[in-house]
């Protein structure tokens, strides 16, 4: 009887965010079966899961539904809506993870598609290297109100000792160079800087990871699976629908014309890994 | 703090069974405000609710998503899968609705569609009017088992003391008939009996209401929008996509033709509705 209480009270929900790929059920696959092994070596019965797939409310959730893996060992659920604000009741989540989703901001700061008097007009360029310092600002200043509202969201959301995991993508100082879309990399130092002074986590573990890539094996899947898959939708909105497949296309050719800018064997992604972070600052107590 | 912990307590879920359409939305709104108004009579403040439509997997839930009203007060998840399983995890739901979805059967009973040495095969015909008695009695023993199974998996997921309430489709002795498809309608008494004789739940209340169907303008309304949007999936599979459009306009031609079998001033559909279920034959504690 204490068992059943016990593992009622872990039935576990996770809030995950991204795509419809198969990346997102590895991930829980992974994370499932920790538990069930933390579960096991205590001699106890596994608790049932309850996995929520956020996503924006235009992803596509009946491909996502589709391609749920048919012997999968938990219960599947879609949450369309902006992970910026509240999607799930009061203390409802045991563990929350998020991989590479974070880059995104709630949206495109005004202040640079909006000619004005400051100097974070970006006078209708869509890349801002060489960019006045204003431009970065704004978006830094932007990126740090999305990556608060995320986490003070997740904070009333999550159970007391619940567990979220982020991966954080990364850029480099001499790499600050984006696009006027809504999704910004910030730097290592910044970016732990933002996440020490939130006030809704504390964070036990940082690290910062050089995440290889899976090998790639042409340049058209490079930019298909890696480049189109993640901002099309971005490209579509600002150039029109009938100009993306020639721009992939160029873009494309250009990356083959200059083999030495895109060594395929050794693509790599800058994140910063962060685990466990304790809400209210109360010890894990896990089992 | 005592507040703020029943309120939590009572965070609602809902397995909501039904289409993309307003109907399903507007039962829950009428559903929430009902709650509502009984915590407010007790000057308790209002929970939060989470609201878990369900449907098949091969539902359109994008556009249920699309659809959601922007001002409800209430969390959304869709949940793809057959409510003749297991769709949630032990005792998580405080609410279940369900309106007029439980005369779908899990799947065709294959003695109907398959010719043996016994009597229920119907020799290929798609309707069992004037079919030997063993055709109905195959039907009515696979909806008791479909409606069993649907009772156990949402016996197993509903708190103790939670709350279902169900509005099923029946039929009148004189009307036993039907397509072969996975959809039965059932007569009062056999479907009180089945209920009352079901040991994972036992029923408060049960109501045979008439409920009379929203006046239908005309023949074309009627045909797309009561008969076409339950059944064309079915038909569609059944005969093949290129006959369906024919099939409908031949249909409506023929309810034109002869107005008297229907009279779309005064349409009516004969449901049980039972309210509410008390799981574990515990009594309700509502508050």
């Amino acid at each position: 009887m204490e068992n059943e209480e016990l593992s009622k009270a872990f039935v576990e929900s996770f809030a995950m965010k991204g795509g419809d790929g198969p990346n997102t059920f590895i991930a829980i696959q992974y994370i499932i079966e920790a538990i069930q092994t933390q579960y096991q070596s205590h001699n106890l019965p596994t608790p049932e899961f309850q996995v929520f797939f956020n996503d924006q409310v235009s992803n596509d959730f009946n491909t996502l539904f589709q391609k749920l893996p048919p012997n999968r060992n938990y219960f599947a659920s879609g949450v369309p809506g902006s992970f910026h604000g509240r999607l799930f009741p009061r203390q409802s989540l045991h563990l929350i993870h998020s991989s590479s989703s974070l880059s995104w901001v709630s949206k495109l700061p005004k202040e640079i598609i909006r000619d004005g008097s400051c100097g974070a007009w970006n006078k209708g360029r869509i890349h801002y290297a060489g960019a006045p310092r204003e431009v970065v600002d704004v978006y830094e200043e932007h990126y740090k109100k999305s990556l608060e509202a995320f986490l003070h969201a997740r904070a009333e959301e999550i159970v007391r000792n619940g567990i979220m995991a982020l991966q954080i993508g990364l850029v480099s100082e001499e790499k600050v160079d984006t696009f006027n879309v809504p999704i910004y990399f910030p730097l290592l130092k910044d970016l732990k800087r933002k996440l020490e002074s939130n006030e809704d986590f504390i964070s036990e573990q940082m690290e910062s990871l050089e995440a290889k890539i899976q090998l790639v094996p042409n340049v058209e899947m490079y930019v298909s699976h890696y480049c189109r898959a993640a901002v099309e939708a971005l490209f579509e909105k600002h150039f029109g629908e009938e100009a993306v497949d020639e721009l992939f296309e160029r873009y494309t050719n250009k990356v083959k014309e200059f083999p030495e800018m895109m060594d395929l064997q050794n693509l790599k992604l800058d994140v910063l890994f962060v685990l466990p972070w304790i809400h209210n600052k109360e010890p894990i107590n896990f089992l």
